[in-house]
């Protein structure tokens, strides 16, 4: 038996594929996407853009952006007996496994399943992209006991996004910061829900069941669920020095505190977070408060003196979807819903190229007796 | 930005993790779990006492076997929604895909959702595989237009769970049979769906998410689907010449064939596959017809002596389900359940002593413009 196996602890810096849709680019500094800076682009460009970008390879013109958008309201209606099957969850199911269980149920619905062409992969990801706000909103609302809402075709898709969520038509300001955070959120190299969907994917599965996955990947709160619990503690404090109060004793209790650290950008600020700031700085500008923002910073500044840890983009997004008026339990699906179009991009390309992940162990346990 | 970054294509040989629970020790050519050889133990154990070796760490003696069957047995009824959503799936959902959905919509039945602790952990992972005979049974059954069946807790486990699939009581040799084949199926080291399992369950997501996601990774047919794959070929060629000419006609057409080749025994036969072959023989004696037998070895030779391949669980126990009554739909959702004690431990191994697994990407995109 060997026992000599040396490994990386979660598979820090350990390569686990090739992909030419997205690097974090320490060196640069920059997340590339398929050859575009993502915050270049979260500066002009919009969620619906990515989404091309991400799945098609190149930004689309005009006429591309506007077919896109028409494709994925075509797709806005989910099967009733999905919106039925939420309504038979049990009321405190978390809004993350009331999407899971839709996503596992449209698998059903699928006249292709058995197809992983990627002609048929890429139509399947625009419709699940399609199907998601009324997912997403609805396993929510059901599960609090509100009726379902419809999408207005009106909007454009992340304005209606937002509209599902609010009840209430969007500003233009809160319509492009909320597009901008769909945006941000929508790629990251190799994240591990992004993994998750690719390990399940190389077996030869199908798309359903690799975001499946990825949902419950992204719940955890070291990954997406951390911008839920980073609001919760903003909530819980209330105050600046209440925040500051909140942080070290966490820190004294060797807590750690969501939204901050980051496998790839340890030791300085996720270039996204500061595009989130930024937002955040707008909305509290509008309503004249800048409570939110002064606790956020003051909880940097001691992360940073006392760990030299520094924020992700689930510590801004968090606050930032709050003065957006989106519930808590929302934060995560939303995260998940943008995810979708880099997740499908990355099943696509691993069932255009595939290898079956098989790792090997260190075995640790008794030896044959 | 880096190119020149080698990587292990399914991270082939890559150590992943620890674990104590098991090993495919090639040197010694056996199959380690923890301190045990599989095969020692599906010479006289029990899939019982495989779960209670792979979740509280050593063979039962006769009081804790029994206090363990009672216990899977008092989990037996799963909740009614749960039987009603799956009589809302659309028809041809496959059955893995309605094995999902339940354990996905099960989440929110648990109090203690949030709760991660080892002691937690366990009770969850017994009340699941409690609920898992009817759960894969009666997902299959609703989806063929058939009446849900209720378990007989007179008889073990695993007759139960065979006696629920065939609606038939079964002979103790049916019944010795089917429980080997679970106690064979329950746990080999780090294929995707333990891989998968563990990447969810390190963001600190929770039991029925890494289920969700390990079912979909054992659905695809270079996984737990091959079982399936299997028997679909042996029926479609119905004679030993007619498999033999199947077998070359997907040679020449470069295709792979399912039920041959691991990435661990590339050069030797799975030795599970020869305990299976073994119980083929005895259903083929009693039966009085040996073709399935016969038609298996013929295409095994073929395999050995055109692509040095030899055959994994997945062939023999294709046939054995076969002889043994069960629905092919059903080949797949019985691996996992049975797989479900070996991940269970490797969630719970997981949770105590976590690392989040984030791997990176060799970028073969375009640079940025
Ligand atoms: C993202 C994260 C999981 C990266 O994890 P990782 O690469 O495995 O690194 P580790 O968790 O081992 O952290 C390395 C060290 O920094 C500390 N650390 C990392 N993030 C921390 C945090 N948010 N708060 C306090 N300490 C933290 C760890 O405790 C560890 O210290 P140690 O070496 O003394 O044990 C981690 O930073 C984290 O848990 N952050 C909080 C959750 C979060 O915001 N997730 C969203 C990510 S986008
Ligand atoms: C199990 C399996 C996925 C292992 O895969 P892997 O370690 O990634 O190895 P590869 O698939 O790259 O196979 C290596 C070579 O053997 C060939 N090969 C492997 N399994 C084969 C099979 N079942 N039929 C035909 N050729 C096979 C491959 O085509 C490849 O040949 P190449 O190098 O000329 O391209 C693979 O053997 C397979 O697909 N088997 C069939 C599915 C199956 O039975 N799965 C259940 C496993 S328990």
């Amino acid at each position: 038996m060997k026992t000599d196996e040396t490994f990386a602890p979660g598979l820090k810096g350990v390569i686990a594929c090739e992909t030419g849709i997205s690097l974090l680019d320490t060196e640069q500094e920059k997340i590339i996407i398929r050859g575009h800076d993502l915050i270049d682009l979260s500066q002009g460009k919009t969620y619906a853009d990515m989404v091309y970008l991400l799945l098609e390879g190149a930004l689309p013109d005009d006429s591309e952006r506007k077919k896109l958008e028409d494709k994925l309201k075509a797709h806005y209606d989910v099967p009733e007996n999905v919106t039925e099957i939420l309504k038979m969850l049990p009321e405190k199911t978390h809004a993350m496994d009331g999407q899971r269980t839709a996503i596992s149920v449209l698998a059903g619905y699928d006249e292709k399943i058995d197809d992983r062409s990627t002609s048929v992969n890429k139509e399947r990801a625009y419709e699940l992209l399609g199907q998601l706000p009324m997912i997403t909103v609805n396993s929510y609302r059901i599960l609090h006991g509100k009726a379902p809402v419809k999408p207005d075709p009106e909007l454009s898709y992340s304005a209606n996004f937002l509209y599902m969520i609010t009840g209430e038509k969007p500003t233009e300001l809160q319509a492009d910061i909320f597009d901008r955070s769909l945006l941000l959120y929508s790629e990251h190299e190799m994240p591990n829900s992004t993994f998750t969907s690719r390990v399940i994917a190389s077996t030869n599965s199908d798309m359903y069941g690799a975001l499946s996955g990825a949902v419950a990947s992204l719940k955890g709160n070291l990954h997406g669920g951390a911008n839920e619990a980073v609001m919760h503690m903003l909530n819980e404090a209330d105050s600046v020095s209440g925040f500051e109060q909140l942080m070290k004793t966490k820190l004294e209790n060797k807590e750690k505190i969501m939204g901050f650290g980051h496998r790839v950008y340890m030791n300085r600020m996720d270039p996204r977070a500061l595009v989130m700031k930024e937002s955040l700085r707008q909305l509290c500008d509008l309503k004249g408060d800048h409570t939110l923002l002064d606790m956020c910073e003051a909880g940097e500044e001691i992360m940073k003196d006392e760990k030299g840890l520094y924020p992700n983009l689930d510590y801004y997004a968090a606050p930032v979807y709050w003065m957006l008026g989106v519930p808590i339990p929302l934060y995560t699906p939303i995260f998940f819903s943008s995810r979708t179009a880099g997740l499908c991009a990355h099943i696509i390309e691993q069932h255009d190229n595939n290898r079956l992940f098989r790792p090997r162990v260190k075995y640790t346990g008794k030896e044959l007796e």
